[in-house]
């Protein structure tokens, strides 16, 4: 069996109203948990890889049901902290069609948000550890958070485990201004960097040429150019880039490239008829980590990575309950959706 | 602030089996509230105007359910008449793909259409307000509630009111032939027409040439000759007609066309993902209010008023519920679909 | 009034978490019933005609839930066994997009799969009855079905009913050398043959030429040559094929032909967005049966079966609730889904 | 097997808030069908007896709705008439402890309201029955109804079936006066006449001494003199009258007398904790009904359905859906409630 | 009508997982929202009198929500501050039997603990009102809304209003020190003070004698001297205190006493069976001022507020969802529970 | 911390209708999972205690559902075997007042009932723990089990581990005469028992005098007396026999004996309203396993037990998720269910 891998961040209650129904009709709402990090290391939990999640939510029951969430879907939760006032929540309507979904944070002061130096035992979670990964949520979180991510990458590779990160750019956390401060100190013990197309140009300033984000149409030759830069920034191993053309809220083209320092590697791109889309670079992530730690080629990986991805966006909730085996079946060519008896 | 606009007709409870279930397979049934004149004067209470609806609903639970339902999404419902017997009822069962939604009406011997001349004071209503609506169902429900209307209309223009008018032809209320007569006695009084695909030739005989409209395709050219003849017919200074291709129950193409007497204005083509698109013209009719009340030119009015009912399609219920703000973007181009976070 | 229907087979329980909730997501199952031959008796009485569903389940409640569940629709349940164990079961995950469906079978020693010779007496059961149907599902549950399934194509025949047959290999049951063996015993009594674009070959061996299923292209010629080539082999009287393209688990094409010994009548080409596709082939074989009962021509009947089965894939469950008009309107080339009201 | 009971009367659709809430709380409803009639066939269907339900419901998928309600139940539906323009609805609230349930009702103008005389081919529908039962709600409905009860119960003596009678004063339906009026011209065909504690006062102006309603208490001797008071006056070879003590919403006493000229017969009294007390007379009725058909003495007669009684108070919706062993276990005497494994 | 009502304080959204089920149990939350004076304000709305609650809610849907909740049911918002960053939330899981109910709270930093001096204008929301209402939850939220509580009673004296507190003491929000210190600033404002079996003594020091609060028994006599010391100790016209036995989670018995100074009014007690707790001293409170309002006596007065408290007990939701009928009928000694057709 | 706590049986799928819904309403099932082991060992790890539980589940979906259900609410899984065909089932219907709860197995040829002997390597899953537990259902479920079940017994007691046993017989599962001979060689590895009312006689027997189990009347005398023979016929270190008296289906006294071969300890009596009475022996075991281990006096440790299973009543499905904390709060007197906040 592969080496654990181990993720950093927040875990949020999440809360939407039934179907598409908007939050002012709701009488009741779907109850989820989800965020950048513990997504990923559900997604590898389901592919059968060992994955530890690692963040702080409150002792009572509220953080229990975040706890249980991730137990329940097989993520080890034995380094998660129970300190702190209360677990950070998301709303979230469905968009369908023209119209899009919407997200209300109610994060502010959650249990990760006040960690402090210290807090984590970084030595002892990622012993015998493989990989570690984190988003750009994490340290948008705070200086606590910011402070206990730079220490976990350090670790990380004073142990010799391969560090992956999602740029993952929410500007409502933080600025551009702080981000990139932030994130250049920790981009150095990064390994793979994943991006969606606006992160690189909302961190680092980088720009995909030719592309207008709101009219849904993306240059791939564009993107080539963005991973490029990117590595050259910080010298990753890898650069990933997930590639998507928004339709509508209900139909989107999904796809991605990968880039090793020199060669790049287009994946399928998959026409996708929506579930929901939350979590879907997550998958994307979870899909790269699984493909590198399993001892795919990047071709493969990317293939795999994309396909995995695609099917989350077919699945409730923010984690990406599929298998290999299914990722595969897709990643392989079956795209037909035929029934499985 | 806008003037306050009123609108006078019918609420109905509205019930519908859960998600694409038939009738008989249903054990509960959703409930909301809706009806051509209170959907406009919620969806113009969502852009923000103040909106009052004028009906007769029984005094007992049930009649506060459907008050209470306006009074939650912003409407005046300080006019509301409690009298009668009961409230009306429509059934609805959404359709999907080739098979189409199917409603039946219960709305027989409802309160609003056992009102008597004399029960609204329209002075009263309309003092201070700024615009009428109605639509062809309120005067079909009866010889009372078209006296009233007349009666409405009547000490809408005496007060200088802009009256508007959505012909809604509903061939289970009455005749072509009483249609046609009740109301071209409504229409003097009217400076707005709004009228879809089959309402024309229902009310008034007018025909849209080279349109089949089981086959989904209508001929822009023929509904501007149809705009046309509406406008030379009773002089309307705009005539509005919303332009339907039913691809299937799952899919239709959107799109309007504004004749001011002078010049054609014809909006932009939405392909629209259907959710609910009950309520898809009274959506349409309150932005084309919304958008005169609020100083919008006629070219900006109809791409308003169309974008605000393609996102109608995408709301369970009957009632719009989006604000102008979200109709702008959409009507400034960005149909993206993509998270708002 | 049209003679009675019987038809022979398993009834199961169908349980599945609701929406798009994949398997170990769920808290709660949606209830129904269904079966190959249950759905035929079903389809059949929605459409009016008397049919007469046989089979055995246990005393208990659960027996009773499946029971009511077709007398609710209007099937005939009065010749039901009521013996044996258990009522076997059927989980079902709905897929979306490139995430196909996915059915978990629990349907050993049913009550159905323990009959015995003698258990059914089918000269009453068939008294007065003008068609028998069945599918291949009945004789692979087990001997005592088969024998059974012999039993009732014999005495059909003897009492000049009409018997049609739909193949449906399931490869769980048994293998493809027990299932050619049984089904060719009883092939000689079969007027009607129904096959879906694998059957012939799993179970006959017969293959159509040119045709990649996974690839979701069907060729029209190669099915063709399978329909003749089974007529040829067992002399049936019609051959039906229903022909599905899988473009994903959303969305696929349907349509159908049908070769009479002389002549081959292609169906019109349905795209379908699905909402539950199980009973599919089910719904076809009702309208088939439905169409020459009720004296239609070879081409009024395969598209009266396909326009069917096409508002089958729309409608939650196994069975086709939908009546003749409906199925005529859309068969009528009505396909636009408008409103009814 | 015992021989058919026919029943005629009204079904109509329910609407119940779920759980406990007030109907201004709603979003959805509850969808169940009842009548006082169609709850004692279907109470006689879970008996084991053949029951028929004779009433007229519209031609539309609503009326579909009821008929298939009553099917999935055992209840022959095939003398339903499939006339007129809406199927009655009832709003049921549900009580708890100091607040009670309450019923609005929307029933004029339904289809059993508007039937004619010669409407129903009595002869017909009464041949080889044994049995004939009728509310006091189903002339209550209107003049058409009223003369298609007299002529059943005519036709019913003449065909020598037993009648059975529950008043069931309706005050909303029509006036003491008028309820007398009618009544007082069936009651000479009636056998057996059922009771609770206030239809005998308001119909025939026959009063309980000593007992007040609101305050829960009743007086058995009282009921007695009631019972022979009513035997008296129209000679009914059996006069049973319901007792109930309503200590709250939740919490009821439950008993029954029954009177056959010569004895009084007390059943056990059961404090029963409420589920849904609708229906609790109808299968009280149901109970005697059976108990006489299947040759019960009286005493075994009034203790059988005051336990069938006892235990429709458990059971959600109007019809008593238990079986005969179920309540010859109460009535034996066990009321333990313990689990059946 | 009665001059309005102005009651100023936090409105939360509740999240209770349905049923009985336990915090991590829960798939979905029911959502309602609430809080002690909105709850009176809603309350007071349902009996038909002007109510107005005054709050800070943020600018988004979330906001929105808590708005439009409270409209519905008839609540004045016009005066609701549209700022701040969240809506406070608070958890809650139904207790049954033994097991108690659980409350969570996520309220810190709400909109309304952030308000500051000079956020409201009194003058103009208090102008030709009635009466001013607040809970001791409101002053505990913060200094800065315990600043607007003064302001808001000062104004409220200057006005000529009457004022009322409901102590509603919370430990979690703030120390006894503390609350006695803020307290005793606001109480020479009130007229009416409202307390439960606790506040007096959490408060002020105020022992009720011969109280044992978790043994589920009070001595009336015991808290007729706190109702006299809260008297003597601010000046109260009348005080008012809450007895509450709790025999389980289930089953509660409820009763108050009202002293005005010179008389004690004991109110009948209730035996409960419970839906929901939560809200049960503010419709108490909503009742008394109702009572004042419309000319009560203090015996009347006192009967009219328990019954109605009662009544809430078997409303879901924080609001007491009750018309005066409804509570007349109650406290006019109808508490039988039986159906109102 | 303390030692591992094993366990050994079957884990079921439980289908519900919701609510109070019989088996015939439903259309849908609430979907949960346990069997009397499993209980435990949740019960325990919500106690805080390390807790296995040791049984086989198919490897498919439906297996995963089981596996992951009990990882949710921090059970060991990591010993569970995949194979075999399926998972057994039962069918719950919840009783109310006087009707029963009803259970229907379906349990038949499941994962667990078909393994051999060596499919469990005991001395692996029971190296380091200190106790193990399974109850009178494993070994009823065949030969395969029981085999597997001694070798447990004999290997846990060869290793050090305290062994309890609950008689629990099941009249479906196997005859009193096959479960009195395997019991019997499994009992003298047996330290502590635990019984109900029924399973000492069922199984050895013996009888309690003076009690009739259908009259819901025990003596507490009778009980002491059978707890003695069970003792002196196996040598219990332990008996502990638990006392329903069933009042109704929604209503239960419940208490417990504890023998120590010495001493007899009752526990306190608790008059429960019942949620969901499922899994109250396994509640009660699991109490006296965590009373034992954590170092409780025998008294103390009836009393935590039976409040434990007194809480376990108030809590839907198999499952006593509740913390040891809430359980001393109850034993320790304070049952009054006031509200937590």
């Amino acid at each position: 069996m592969s080496k654990r891998v181990v993720t950093f961040g927040e875990i949020m209650m999440r809360l939407n109203p039934q179907g598409y129904l908007r939050f002012v009709q709701a009488q009741s709402f779907d109850l989820t948990f989800g965020g950048g990090e513990a997504n990923v290391a559900a997604s590898l939990a389901q592919f059968g890889l060992p994955a530890s999640f690692v963040t702080a939510v409150p002792k009572h029951e509220i953080g229990d049901c975040a706890v249980n969430w991730l137990r329940r879907f097989g993520v080890d939760t034995s380094f998660i902290l129970r300190q702190g006032e209360r677990l950070g929540i998301y709303f979230l309507e469905f968009g369908a069609s023209q119209r899009p979904s919407k997200v209300i944070y109610d994060r502010a002061n959650s249990s990760i948000s006040q960690v402090k130096p210290g807090d984590f035992d970084w030595e002892k979670i990622l012993a015998g550890a493989g990989w570690f990964h984190f988003t750009g949520i994490t340290p948008a979180l705070g200086d606590g958070p910011a402070e206990a991510c730079l220490a976990a990458v350090q670790t990380a590779k004073k142990l010799g485990l391969t560090v992956s990160a999602d740029l993952n750019y929410r500007k409502k956390l933080w600025s551009r201004e702080k981000a990139r401060e932030v994130m250049s100190k920790l981009m150095p013990y990064v390994d793979m960097a994943i991006a969606n197309e606006e992160d690189a140009e909302m961190v680092f300033g980088i720009k995909a040429r030719d592309t207008d984000v709101t009219a849904g149409a993306l240059s791939s030759e564009g993107y080539k150019d963005v991973a490029k830069q990117l590595q050259e920034m910080f010298g990753f191993k890898q650069v990933a880039i997930t590639l998507r053309e928004s339709i509508s809220a209900s139909d989107n083209n999904w796809s991605a490239l990968l880039y090793d320092g020199g060669t790049f590697y287009n994946s399928r791109k998959y026409k996708v008829h929506i579930v929901d889309r939350v979590g879907g670079g997550d998958s994307f992530g979870a899909g790269l980590i699984y493909s590198y730690l399993t001892g795919k080629s990047p071709d493969q990986a990317v293939q795999f990575a994309v396909a995995a991805s695609c099917l989350k966006h077919t699945i409730f909730g923010d984690l990406n309950l599929v298998s290999a085996a299914e990722v595969e079946t897709l990643a392989g060519g079956d795209a037909s959706g035929r029934v499985q008896r």
